[in-house]
């Protein structure tokens, strides 16, 4: 997507064809610069360190990873201890382990003097696969906006979203995101609300610079005001993404989106979730009881950080010292809230039979 | 309540008999200091600038700043001007305009030189009264607390609330919190899920606060936490305060409590708001339509105040520059999500027929 009038994607190959560049997402929103990885242990200090984020943009980079690795040892050995590394950077990330699983298995067949090519185009296919899924995304999710546009009457499009499920989790287009932007590639008015998203602030600081960067009128607001705004009428749609979503249609995504469905649901607004399959777990039913929430350290809710008068990029405490803290990082919202699946095979209702419908190939999974 | 083992109301007459002091809400939780109010000016000030906050505390400000604002100019004339500066501080709440009229009526059939002993006479009654309705708010809630924890077998009664309606937005005691004070005053164990409340912060600054202070176990959490945490069984009660209520029972207050509210009748959770019946306005029904709600500034939202590594208090930015921010303060739960309103007169059904048994003598008001 465009920064600066530039189309950019989240990662890619620099011009000497080796060196893996990466948008700095620690230095965002207040500087929007380019990291350049040149070994396994780069990629994963950027896995690690949140320089990328976003389940499908870890993936790709510990894919990538890989292939800075071969550089220096492209042996079996070598090969394993890039995917051990890369592996231990962020354990619960799924996407990550489906790539380096994917990277390995490819490689392994490959002779030795031929692995890194050979894993520099798996990598980039893994990218191109990202992108035509949220492209596909954009389209289905593009043709609700269609039809919500046509009763507005030429008005924008009002859409509320939740943390960040834009092109910067991804790595070109986005999930949640990819329908507001093809939408306005085909001249649809939209106006997007954006959901702040404390304790870490994803929706302010990262949708709100991407949504300003490629040039989408949107208003950034507190968690706390979504259900003002639907009760008020000026909210047409919710779209949020997921970070796993059962097979029942039960979808969890970064805590606070179930709050929102609940508003959406009490105002008559439509409530969906964008996702490419590879989120959907196919092996549970029930998100509340089933899907582990993440626990996460209470810095993240006592400190805010963000960039002071002098321009420095610091963190200030904003909870009465010594008080204890919970932050649960994620949580569920039931299907029985949940209006669609807009997926990259089109929307599907929240339900084991609206997603078993579309991915007849898939459901059997154990 | 206590802080630093000393007892405190929020607002007080100084040793010299004239000057009003009240402690500086903006400097918690680093700090407690206290701030001596000198003229009408400085009352609305310090209104307007949210050194001092909440319904309650808002009324008795207004009413000692009209006392000093006679000290100024006892005639019609400075009354009338008086009156009309501090209404024009804060739009929605409710207790501002009932003080500041009361305080009016009062003084406008007093002899122009003893008006300033009245003002002060009054504005002390004013304090007295809420101090009572708040006391008598906390008995009665306290019974329901003391209910929920015989179901409980003797563990904590986990409680959430929303923002700050403790003795920090009162004179003593709260409106919300009293409850959890009379309860701990009485033996029965307490759990206090605090929200931190974005933009402004209450929860996590004044009310953890203020539970520290006072010695009440409590969990700070993100105002995206609540859904998650009634879904998974750990709360049970939430009980919120009101900036206005309507006769037919719709609570407008601090802004996200209606989502709050959504997910506890969502999960069978009972949801009460507590408030003395200063905050029912008698005049409207249907609070979404008929309650105006403040937009704040934008500010608010783009930028944290904290403490930083240094100890100085500062603010940071969080939201990515240029982009638009909205900033409502309040929002409406409607009575249908409403399980009781706790007033000094006992625990009302949210409703007119409810509200209206309880106050016989204030329902004919226009």
């Amino acid at each position: 997507m465009r920064v600066h009038g530039q189309e950019y994607r989240t990662i890619f190959v620099a011009d000497d064809g080796a060196t893996v560049a990466v948008i700095d997402q620690t230095r965002l929103p207040f500087a929007f610069e380019l990291r350049h990885l040149r070994s396994a242990e780069q990629a994963a200090d950027a896995i690690r360190d949140m320089v990328v984020r976003g389940a499908p943009l870890i993936g790709v980079t510990a894919a990538y990873g890989v292939a800075l690795g071969l550089r220096a040892d492209p042996s079996d050995a070598g090969l394993a201890r890039a995917v051990q590394l890369l592996g231990a950077t962020r354990p619960t990330a799924v996407n990550l382990r489906w790539a380096l699983a994917r990277m390995q298995s490819v490689l392994a067949e490959e002779p030795v003097d031929a692995r890194v090519a050979r894993a520099y185009a798996e990598a980039a296919r893994i990218a191109d696969e990202d992108v035509a899924a949220c492209a596909a995304i954009g389209r289905h999710g593009c043709d609700l906006l269609a039809r919500l546009s046509a009763a507005r009457e030429g008005r924008p499009v009002r859409v509320l979203t939740h943390c960040n499920a834009g092109w910067l989790a991804c790595v070109d287009w986005g999930t949640a995101l990819a329908p507001v932007y093809a939408a306005q590639a085909a001249g649809i008015p939209v106006h997007v609300y954006v959901d702040e998203t404390r304790p870490r602030n994803q929706g302010a600081a990262l949708t709100a610079f991407e949504l300003g960067a490629h040039g989408i009128p949107h208003t950034v607001i507190a968690d706390n005001a979504g259900g003002h705004l639907m009760q008020h009428g000026q909210v047409d749609v919710c779209v949020v993404g997921s970070d796993r979503t059962t097979a029942a249609g039960d979808v969890a995504n970064k805590i606070g989106t179930y709050l929102k469905a609940l508003a959406a649901r009490d105002n008559g607004v439509p409530f969906y979730a964008a996702l490419p399959s590879s989120t959907i777990d196919w092996t549970i039913d029930n998100g509340v009881s089933d899907v582990p929430i993440e626990e996460r350290a209470a810095r993240e809710v006592t400190h805010v950080r963000g960039r002071a008068d002098d321009g420095r990029l610091l963190e200030v405490e904003v909870v009465a010292p010594g008080s204890p803290v919970a932050n649960p990082a994620f949580d569920v919202t039931p299907a029985r809230l949940v209006t669609g699946i807009i997926t990259e095979r089109g929307v599907a209702p929240a339900s084991r039979e609206g997603l078993a419908a579309l991915y007849p190939d898939r459901t059997d999974r154990p």
